[in-house]
């Protein structure tokens, strides 16, 4: 059975839930409920497993807190990695909570090689039929722009066949960001070729409502950066991170839509998942409610967006 | 115990071995010989589990074929994240085999990110005191630097504090790495900006041979190149890929060496361990001879190096 179109499968869902917010599913130890923590260490103390059951435990609620409001979860395989092969299984077992609860699953892998190298990463997060394992396998994935097209290809071809997107790396919200990607190249930002390219990589797989199976990475900490982007790449949808924690708001993402509403999804991390630590949230709910926390924040953040991104505002 | 210097152990190794050679060790099933596979696959057939045990059989052969002749290993993570859960667990298995047997271990990730998540995966690959899984400790991993540098300096700190290294993608060998770092931006191309930015990046962390453990990537297909960023950064250790398989020889590589023979190795991966394919050594060694074939070829190369960058050949 041929697999729907990405682009077009997410925007139905942005549709069919009046919902840009993507959950970020970061998880931090640190930042967990204390409860939750507590409760898998139990017995054994603290290791790599123990954390694991903890992650998989708080994802869950997370996860069951937001399905039917977020339209997606992105999940930054880095807080997994770091806790090895119990913290991967941790990550897998998400990607499979998150897949069955109706979400659409980002891996946010940051991946880039070329050629054979590039196309075993895509087999191991989008899929395939050469006999590789599935733990990883999610809708999309981000992809570092830097090797070029050889770099960038093998993860859209791949992503084509299975039904899976892309997102590329374009514009970072981080303070050194411009080092790079603010070079003044040939009379214009580095940003601005990698718009051009992603633009052209993309080409080919335009869905029905026009946008790409290739979409771009934008922050949310350069607004006019954001609306000029926007004109420029009228088929690539964007992933805009850096929302609330990172310092964007409302008013910073609205230029990332088109005039429908559509092209654009935003993700908010620490501002959701832990939100029982800051107000106007950890007033009302506690660290046994975190879940509840969560729900309210990723409301007020769907509600927020929606009502703005519609109106222009 | 304060852990060595990187680059300062990297190069005595270099002397000790009289050895330049990295070997690449990126199992692929469809190129690993026969047998290996068929026995590993015996009773089960064909899956992750399976596939795992051959990748270590095979990468345990190759690792004492050439554990006294080569000074290191790079592992391209892609070929194991590939296979999963499973496979993960073979590029942990592969580490420790090869640090076992005395070999530095270069775990190509070329991972990317900021802030907490950039040292996420630090502490999930050059390791830290905070209860992370060792699973994937190795000696130096491989980073994209196209955040700036909040996207290394997490990475370059977390070597300087465990004895490790960090090699920052400069310029690749791929056919089309002139889309991006080839850009001319400011009067010159991007790899020149990037040079200078690592240059500084690893400027604090200069050990007694007069190297940083803030190495760059300069991949050997653009000769001149290579010899114009050897003087421009004359603390940078450079990982050369791009050997053999990818079409550098050994006079393509000398500029990217000192008047001591130092400040560079060299890595070369299918050219070495499926050397049982091709000639001159398929018609030596055959299939059940691979270990065989993959030290003549590594010999083969480490002389062939030695000779040259010692002559300036």
């Amino acid at each position: 059975m041929k697999k729907k179109h990405f682009s077009d499968r997410l925007f139905a869902e942005v549709e069919a839930k009046k919902s840009h917010v993507v959950v970020g599913l970061d998880p931090r130890p640190e930042l967990m409920p204390l409860p939750v923590v507590e409760e898998a260490c139990r017995g054994g103390g603290s290791n790599p497993a123990s954390i694991a059951r903890a992650i998989i435990n708080f994802n869950g609620g997370v996860i069951d807190a937001v399905a039917d409001i977020a339209v997606a979860v992105k999940c930054q395989i880095a807080f997994y990695e770091r806790y090895g092969i119990e913290g991967l299984k941790a990550y897998s077992q998400t990607i499979r909570m998150a897949k069955e609860s109706g979400l659409i699953v980002i891996g946010d892998v940051k991946r880039n090689d070329i050629g054979s190298t590039a196309d075993a990463y895509a087999l191991a997060h989008l899929g395939g039929n050469d006999g590789a394992a599935a733990d990883f396998h999610v809708d999309a994935l981000t992809v570092n722009p830097l090797f070029g097209a050889d770099g960038v290809l093998p993860f859209v071809k791949r992503a084509a066949k299975n039904g899976c997107g892309v997102f590329i790396l374009l514009s970072t919200s981080n303070a050194t960001s411009g080092q790079v990607q603010e070079l003044i190249c040939n009379g214009r930002p580095l940003y601005s070729h990698l718009a051009d390219l992603i633009g052209e990589w993309g080409g080919d797989y335009v869905g029905e409502r026009g946008y790409s199976i290739a979409g771009a990475v934008v922050g949310a900490t350069f607004p006019g950066r954001l609306e000029s982007l926007r004109s420029m790449m009228p088929h690539t949808p964007f992933l805009i991170p850096g929302f609330g924690a990172q310092g964007g708001g409302v008013a910073d993402v609205t230029a990332g839509f088109d005039r429908r509403g559509l092209g654009a999804v935003v993700n908010s991390s620490r501002g959701l998942i832990y939100a029982f630590r800051n107000e106007p949230y950890a007033g009302k709910y506690g660290e046994g409610a975190y879940k509840d926390a969560v729900r309210a924040a990723t409301e007020d953040m769907r509600t927020g967006l929606w009502r703005c991104v519609r109106n222009r505002c």
